[in-house]
């Protein structure tokens, strides 16, 4: 079979184009910059939801739904928000088409009072329902998620990593007192931590958002930073202190205890369909698609191997007794029966779509009390007694699972360096990765280093770190940045 | 407390209107005809989406996702389907907004050379992707189904039954040949009707529709039917046989085994949002929502009632204790321990909210080792002891299930009857419920039948039937059809 998948050295946008296109993850659509997400890359996003919405539920918030439509009118409610967002919208204007010689138009008689914008994001719609929903500390804390599409009109897309329409999950609270919503911030930014760590095996850099890279209306952005097989960042999840400027915008007040009134504080945080892209370029070799088994559709799958009837039974037999067995574990196993196509061709289809073990058995297996174990990380290969597999299976799952976070987390680290000048620094950022770097505070010299390494400011460290002089200008930065170039 | 809904034989609309916000299920939005569901209303639909997700998952279904916008052009592909849509969508023009004045404003410059409609259901995008998916009879058939917003320009709303969006599943199957095609329209249907009898407690009637009340583009539209409090029908759900018309629209062929080359057939189902006011009119009542267990996202809920600190950690321990045993049996429990409101407010929102099960516990239970459960839906009390609830609770809610089921079959078959002639017919359809007369099959007959009694036809049931004469024109009847007026 000739190779369909780019090597990453040779041409690392067409590699994961190809991985994307082998293990059907998504389809470009007819819709410039919109996307088909396919069976496999829904699944996966699927996986991801259940895990997340466990997460959210875990930790007190409620699911609910808000409006597709928000009024033109609502965006033009918080300055700061709209100066962020207001460039690129998906506007309707009209509300009814018409036929005319076979074909449709838009009936210009349907044109509304009101343009309605498809959503960006929905603080605005939401912070108008929490007006009403709001009238005193009993009412509060309001915890609430919702899981939906939105758009926004991007000039370059990439599948899955940055598309006109995409699918995300936006967390909206409100809160009495300040401290509060910081608090909730910074936990939802631990649940995104865990979970790309501990799910999806991809280790990341936490922190604060520096000013000109923040959410426009947030007075903070909390973001976790992946760290893709180019080198380069990928911002995975962002949770914002919005403090009370949507509250003031929409005026959301609340009698509190001591009787006063007060306006509400609030946050926001989301991860999208993005991840899925994060999740391909952590972890992907020249063979496709590599999964780690938490969030694996399938985690092990057992092809057959036979030549005849009486071989196809016998194999099936016992391939379907070691299905039995390691269903009861509690694993996601698929067993490959179909007819049209040989072993080897199965072999790279589950090659190219992830799946983490592959179990292949055949007639001298089933004499043997054996079966053939293939990870997909690694690519070894092993024959292992049938006995014991309920035990081997599951215990080699976690194997692959932590292995994957591993390997990534050391390509991470051995890719992130500290420097001092700033000639350094522009000689470190061409071969990709993170840098920490002093830099003064000011949106002046963050501009400047943008424009001269196409590096951004990824995020402020939370810790305290060590006090310097900016590699730029030489005046006092109060720790190390950390420094990349992003997706 | 003064009540808050109405009475449903004083005002069915207000009463409609009053258990939707009592119970917090939703509210309106600010977008004319748009609804926000609130976590209340959205635990409903998360739980039915569990339900039918595993349905379809079980009958070999996947999920995957496809795009929000459809090129206008599209729409001019399949001529059928454009007359039945064309009239009521939301059209995209623009795709950016400029700050003006303080305010924001369309930007003209941003004009699409294409307008994008904004999906009112996806046949046409998706049938897009399947050219581009089969080839062979190798890849039939496609068994994909979509969890997805849709909107349509609805003039006359009403929440969760007519909304301008709203949410809802969309199957489309492509097949290689017409009996697997309507065999998969039949199942589906025999799904919906499933899930309504056994989840819902919704009794519905099953058959086809009549060619007026047709899916736009479709050969066979099967239903389920259900019949509110008021006498109304309600369309709960559809299933349609597209035929090849899509395959032809978006010239989809595959090479069959025979090595000819044939057009795809296809079919398409779906239930939305609208399943939620279905529940909400078959079962509640003067008191507020009623919800059947299997459905209900808190199934018990547990009151302790005190009067200072002894007794309430006296309560507390015995209300933990029994919620630890409950949990235990799968039953999804809530204990009410908000310090802020009072039991019998807490009494009478629980019952405004639906949740089957009240169990009610003060110190003197304690003593005596009782507590007092509430049944939600016959509104009795009982006091019973606390030995056996694990085995008491899980089967009175069975009991409540299969009683709701029971209640409202029977309100739907004492008002089903048959007529023989057309004034009859005209007495009858005063009192609401489903009428069972001959038709002649014209659609001249059903438009005059619909314009003199607002009866529809709501199906043609799918067993043979007995021969007949119209009620209206004395021309031959196959079998009676099914008539109601209807939301």
């Amino acid at each position: 079979m000739a190779k369909k998948i780019t090597n990453r050295d040779q041409d690392y946008s067409q590699w994961y184009l190809d991985v994307v296109k082998e293990a059907k993850l998504a389809d470009h659509s007819p819709v410039r910059g919109s996307m088909v997400i396919r069976p496999n890359g829904f699944a996966l996003w699927e996986n991801m939801k259940q895990v997340l919405d466990r997460m959210f539920k875990e930790t007190g918030h409620e699911n609910a739904y808000f409006p597709l439509f928000i009024p033109k009118s609502f965006l033009s409610k918080e300055a700061q928000h709209v100066e962020g967002f207001a460039k690129e919208c998906a506007v309707v204007t009209h509300s009814r088409l018409k036929s005319v010689d076979g074909g449709v138009e838009v009936d210009p008689e349907s044109r509304l009072e009101e343009e309605l914008i498809v959503r960006p994001t929905s603080e605005t719609i939401i912070w108008d329902s929490y007006r009403n929903w709001i009238q005193s500390y009993r009412d509060l804390p309001i915890l609430i998620n919702q899981w939906a599409n939105v758009v926004r009109w991007e000039m370059r897309t990439r599948l899955f990593l940055r598309t006109m329409e995409f699918l995300w999950q936006e967390g909206h609270t409100a809160h009495a007192t300040k401290e509060e919503a910081v608090e909730e911030a910074v936990r939802m930014l631990e649940v995104y931590r865990v979970f790309a760590e501990e799910y999806m095996a991809m280790p990341v850099k936490t922190g604060v958002k520096s000013e000109s890279e923040r959410f426009a209306g947030a007075i903070d952005t909390y973001c976790i930073e992946a760290l893709m097989q180019d080198g380069k960042a990928l911002q995975a999840g962002t949770s914002h202190f919005l403090g009370q400027n949507f509250a003031k915008a929409f005026d959301v007040q609340f009698q509190d205890v001591d009787g006063e009134h007060k306006y509400v504080w609030a946050t926001s945080w989301g991860v999208s369909t993005r991840l899925v892209g994060g999740l391909i370029m952590t972890h992907s070799d020249d063979q496709g698609l590599v999964l780690p088994p938490r969030i694996a559709p399938v985690q092990v799958v057992i092809v057959p191997i036979f030549r005849n009837d009486e071989e196809k039974s016998t194999v099936f037999e016992y391939a379907g007794s070691i299905m039995d067995e390691l269903e009861q574990t509690g694993a996601s196993i698929k067993f490959d029966d179909r007819e049209n196509h040989k072993p080897g061709w199965k072999f790279a289809q589950h090659e190219a779509e992830g799946v983490p073990v592959r179990i292949a058995v055949g007639p001298r297996d089933v004499q043997k009390n054996n079966l053939e174990i293939a990870r997909r990380d690694t690519r070894e290969k092993e024959i292992v007694s049938r006995e014991g597999i309920a035990e081997q299976i599951p215990a080699l799952l976690e194997t692959i699972q932590d292995s994957l976070f591993e390997a990534a987390k050391n390509r991470m680290e051995s890719r992130t360096q500290s420097v001092d000048t700033y000639d350094e620094f522009k000689q470190a950022i061409k071969g990709g990765g993170f840098i920490y770097a002093h830099w003064d505070g000011s949106a002046e010299t963050e501009a400047k280093i943008k424009e001269e390494t196409k590096a951004t400011i990824r995020c402020i460290p939370l810790d305290e770190g060590e006090p310097g002089v900016c590699m730029v200008t030489g005046e006092p930065s109060a720790r190390r940045v950390l420094f990349a170039q992003a997706y």
